[in-house]
């Protein structure tokens, strides 16, 4: 095991499907045994664009984290924890802050971006959702990790993380923040049930919480070539959303399948039938392990306990360090 | 005393002068014999407006304790803390800024005139500005204040608190954070030795950490009526700084130096003489004091170590209310 340090998060804003896993926390179970791992339930994000929807809020943290567990991320491996369980990210929050240029928020290209897309349908003009960047940043930095997995679209916020650490680091002499890296993983890509990203505003997700008969129901109902009226008519796997499914599902199949599509030996409805079948064994043992740990609140719980416990011994050092750094406040009474 | 809750800051920008003194000190302490009161040191705004200049931050904010516990402010009476050791200040200020519209801190009048006034010698186009009124809000919704004693400059700042309250209240259906309302306080207006606003931009000031020699030598040199030249002129005492200076000195006798002074009865020299007794019969019990004070350390980390303890206890029962209100994290973990 590298002594590397590796933070991820992930918001509490509904349950895990099969994009989210692909894209993350398949990851999460690799990085878990080849890093000092911090995964975290990003709440206090979650707010920073649905501060009038809490409702759902703690369902959902207990529903990721039952996602997060049953997928095989392992609390004894990698430290799980809350995120407004450790005050300290609120603190590194405000101190950075105070040095963050507006401008380089403003010009935050996913910030523009959200704001021309989505201020139509959600009140996302407020002070929390323009510092965003801005609390990731403390998330980070407040672990001193080496890595951070991203995705092409969060670079910009990694970036954002480093010239904030570099600012830091200069104006108060120190090196207390490191820089992290980027982790670019591989990672499966999935399309939805429908052929397009999936997406919850498309409706076209299959969840870890679905129902093994609900999975049943989506994946005999995906779309396939819609040319391919009859089973013997020649197929095109290339645009077929179950051939998608195939190859991430059943790759040992994937060349005998795409022969018989294309040379018209199979049909649409036993290709999906096989599929289906495959995505079940998947599925299904993590569908039954995250219904039982949901059954077990307490358990889920003193989990979060336990992440809070060793997050907050690491995040203690990195603030003091910080104080120290910036000059405020007196040890002494820190104890 | 009243069951009411009075809450009152200063920043640590530096040495507390007559005018801070007769504008706000002086009342904490008349008002802590009447209400519960929490008075702060507003360590973390001191960075909104001076992030890069952190040096002399733990100087200036154990030199202020000194000013305001030499000034009569007694730590038995009022909870006196700094404002950077109770973190659920950053925890209220990252979940009010969830909800804070940004147009509300943009239109802030006195964010406003400083963008236009000060940014040219500083750096404040920065989220951490931007925001003060937010912190501000926290910290006074934090204790829950019926009051705060304000002056005009600061009615727009309660106004957003209150506002900020109004929003919350009303976006998660709670009374968990009452309205503020202005406590408007008496408060004794001095100019400073050159007859313009005491202010340290414009080196007029008299500090209470001045030596009682300095503070001779500023009295000796204020600025008196410039039309009167030889002592029997007749004097103009509503232009006189040192007649100022009397009004609130030597108040008995500002019926007879009026007279003497139009009469041309007294000369300057003679006139700031007795106010430099004056002056000093107030000032040099006060500098001794402070002085004291500063060469013990160890008891002025103590008395905000206590301070700490009590205001955290009232900080931890609202912001466990507050999460309760907002529906975030989980009460069984916050033992």
């Amino acid at each position: 095991m590298e002594n590397k340090i590796v933070l991820s998060g992930t918001r509490p804003t509904g349950n895990i499907h099969l994009g989210n896993y692909f894209g993350a926390i398949e990851n999460w179970v690799r990085l878990q045994d080849q890093y000092e791992c911090y995964f975290f339930i990003a709440d206090w994000h979650a707010l920073t664009t649905g501060y009038a929807e809490t409702d759902v809020l703690r369902k959902n943290t207990l529903g990721l984290l039952a996602d997060i567990l049953a997928s095989g991320v392992d609390p004894e491996k990698a430290t799980i924890f809350l995120q407004s369980d450790i005050k300290q990210h609120a603190e590194l929050f405000l101190l950075l802050g105070m040095n963050t240029p507006l401008s380089w928020l403003e010009r935050c290209p996913t910030y523009k971006d959200m704001i021309a897309n989505m201020s139509s349908e959600k009140d996302i003009m407020t002070y929390g959702f323009l510092g965003y960047p801005a609390l990731m940043a403390a998330d980070i930095l407040m672990y001193r990790a080496n890595y951070v997995p991203v995705g092409e679209d969060q670079s910009a916020h990694l970036e954002i993380t480093r010239e904030l650490a570099r600012r830091f680091n200069f104006l108060y002499k120190t090196e207390v923040l490191p820089e992290p890296q980027p982790l670019f993983t591989k990672a499966k890509v999935l399309p939805g049930t429908d052929g397009r990203k999936m997406s919850k505003s498309y409706g076209n997700t299959i969840a870890l919480a679905d129902t093994p008969d609900e999975v049943k129901k989506k994946v005999m109902g995906m779309i396939t070539d819609p040319a391919r009226i009859r089973k013997d008519d020649p197929g095109h796997p290339d645009i077929c959303t179950v051939y998608a499914f195939h190859k991430v599902f059943n790759e040992d199949k994937v060349p005998e399948i795409e022969e018989q599509c294309k040379g018209g030996c199979i049909g649409c409805v036993a290709c999906k039938k096989m599929l289906q079948e495959k995505i079940a064994e998947f599925h299904t043992p993590i569908y039954e392990k995250r219904t039982a740990l949901l059954q077990d609140e307490p358990k889920l719980l003193d989990i979060l306990r336990q992440g809070r416990e060793k997050a907050s011994k690491k995040a203690e050092e990195t603030i003091r360090e910080v104080r120290k750094a910036v000059k405020i406040g007196f040890d002494t009474i820190e104890e």
